[in-house]
């Protein structure tokens, strides 16, 4: 099945039933070092989170933030394939360069009025294909209103959090 | 040098001089497949995202929005290492599950009233030590309100996009 006839025959099931459109994403994060996680995803997938040494960790891997830097480039990236695919507009290469800022004083503690996440992020994506700039920047408005993780990034999300302890 | 040397020596640094606290981190996400992206991250590391084949990907890694949930997981896991640290509260083993609700016809744009991120997340950390229920309640309201990305998460992020197009 080609991507245009799986996202037509998706958007038909879940347009006669939203209860299909329910998705539950799940992974489980278990702190094996200083700050080393071994990451197991619902799906199967595995991988690991890490600290630089700067930060007191092993450098095994990408930091949480890092990861969620990537979680924004590559869902806009994908975002821009589904939605390319959708408008009948070709892409030749994509690729989505993001940055954010991150002032420390606010995970440690230092000044509680500065944040403990980005102050800012910004994303440059670079697109090349034969269509015209007006037509891509159509694409682009219809993949900034439907990005998951730009939405992520953009709205506050309610999450609910317990803590259970045990001796 | 031990983490609470570390973490001790890093807040002496940054209180004195604010500049020393403003970080820069950077990905680059390069789409080399329908819905595979590879990422480049500023400090080296490389990896993989993708899609499901039910969603049109060939599922050789998580996807976006697993990885956002694997960012907030292990972000919590790696502050509440810190904090227990800077407070002087002992962990024995700690695992953080993280779920996430997303209706997907936000994405496709069945429905542009359903966001297309997470309508709801649950985080549930589990915690084993000697200390207190209390102390541990303590632990856990510093690691909420210093945790960078559940601030991405709860709070507004602001985002600058740009799209820069080439035949």
């Amino acid at each position: 099945m080609s991507l245009i006839e799986l996202i037509d025959a998706t958007k038909a099931v879940i347009a006669e039933d939203a209860s299909k459109a329910q998705a539950l994403f799940q992974v489980a994060n278990e702190l094996i070092g200083t700050a080393k996680v071994e990451v197991r995803v619902g799906s199967g997938h595995r991988f690991t989170v890490d600290e630089p040494e700067s930060l007191g960790g092993g450098n095994a891997a990408a930091n949480p933030v890092e990861y969620a830097l990537a979680a924004l480039g590559s869902c806009q990236a994908i975002t821009y394939r589904y939605w390319a695919t959708q408008l009948g507009i070709r892409i030749d290469k994509l690729t989505v360069e993001v940055d954010g800022d991150l002032d420390v004083r606010g995970f440690f503690g230092v000044d509680d009025g500065v944040r403990p996440g980005f102050g800012a992020v910004r994303v440059r994506v670079r697109l090349s294909g034969p269509e015209t700039a007006a037509r891509y920047g159509e694409l682009a408005h219809a993949v900034d209103a439907h990005c998951p993780v730009l939405d992520v990034f953009q709205n506050p999300v309610p999450v609910q959090l317990e803590l259970v302890t045990t001796t």
